[in-house]
């Protein structure tokens, strides 16, 4: 029998950690036995919206072709991790809608952190221009994020070290029998 | 255990009846149980290409675009069939080397069919526009079709009604051990 399919749908700012948890998560996930691919936003925007920008439209359209592949792929039984910013609620909800007659599962994660937080990390020195101006329609400093209000599972990476986020994602996974018990 | 995946690429004129063929398919292998998605051509425009022409350019990001999730579903198991005109050999080409590491098979299904022959179906008109000069782009008339020359399976519309067609892609298939015989 095929598995249940589940999409991991993170979303959250720009340098949260979406991308980092995905990462982590997917071994995890294999190791338990599921077949798992993992859409990075990068990943999705160079081999399905390459020519997109970041309009609000744009965005919508990149969305919701992760959905519609994530949606395939799930109907088939794998665990497919999405990691894109994702910031309109509407869209996701979308998304979500979209494999209601599915034999599959949307777990919505939100990796928060506060803006002051990634300004302060800034890892590709991305904030920095932002706040300069510089980057139009960029995420949280001059474009809107719409935070879930009822994620499945909601993690945070400035109060929580990634171990500690992971545990969170699995915890609930197996909470909802999704995965199977670590065996090691 | 998951199957061995399988991408299905069939390539053809528009009209050639690769769309019908595809849809024919999907069901006896579902019956033989297997996992299908049929990613059709027109399917592919609404929902990864949207916005994209016809012009070799947009067509090649097209066909890229049904190569790379056709690539992610065939590696977790799934019998993936394809249905788009896909003119160029050299993408066709290029699809099959990205699958050459992964646990899948790729295999061409050139549906034949006399340009004589799709201008006297016409079914959707289109023909008889692009010969009158109304249609920019239309593969056969005034675009190239590269059509395979060593495609694994050639089926002929002209010349074979759709069973006969169905059943040497079938008898391939079973041939390479790829389907499990019919137990019916």
């Amino acid at each position: 029998m095929t598995d249940r399919g589940i999409i991991l749908w993170f979303t959250g700012l720009s340098g949260a950690g979406k991308s980092t948890l995905a990462e982590q998560l997917a071994p995890v996930l294999s190791a338990r036995g599921r077949n798992v691919e993992v859409l990075d936003g990068d990943e999705v925007r160079t081999n399905l919206s390459k020519g997109l920008g970041f309009s609000k439209e744009d965005r919508d359209t990149n969305i919701r072709r992760i959905g519609y592949v994530a949606r395939l792929l799930s109907r088939n039984g794998v665990a497919v991790i999405t990691a894109a910013i994702s910031p309109y609620a509407a869209i996701r909800d979308e998304v979500r809608a979209s494999i209601a007659d599915e034999p599959c599962e949307f777990i919505e994660i939100h990796v928060d952190c506060s803006i002051e937080e990634l300004t302060r990390r800034d890892v590709k020195g991305l904030y920095e221009k932002a706040l300069r101006g510089e980057i139009e329609n960029f995420t949280g400093i001059s474009d809107p994020y719409e935070a879930p209000e009822h994620p499945e599972v909601r993690v945070n990476s400035e109060t929580q070290n990634e171990d500690e986020s992971l545990g969170d994602i699995v915890g609930y996974l197996e909470s909802r029998d999704l995965i199977r018990g670590d065996a090691s």
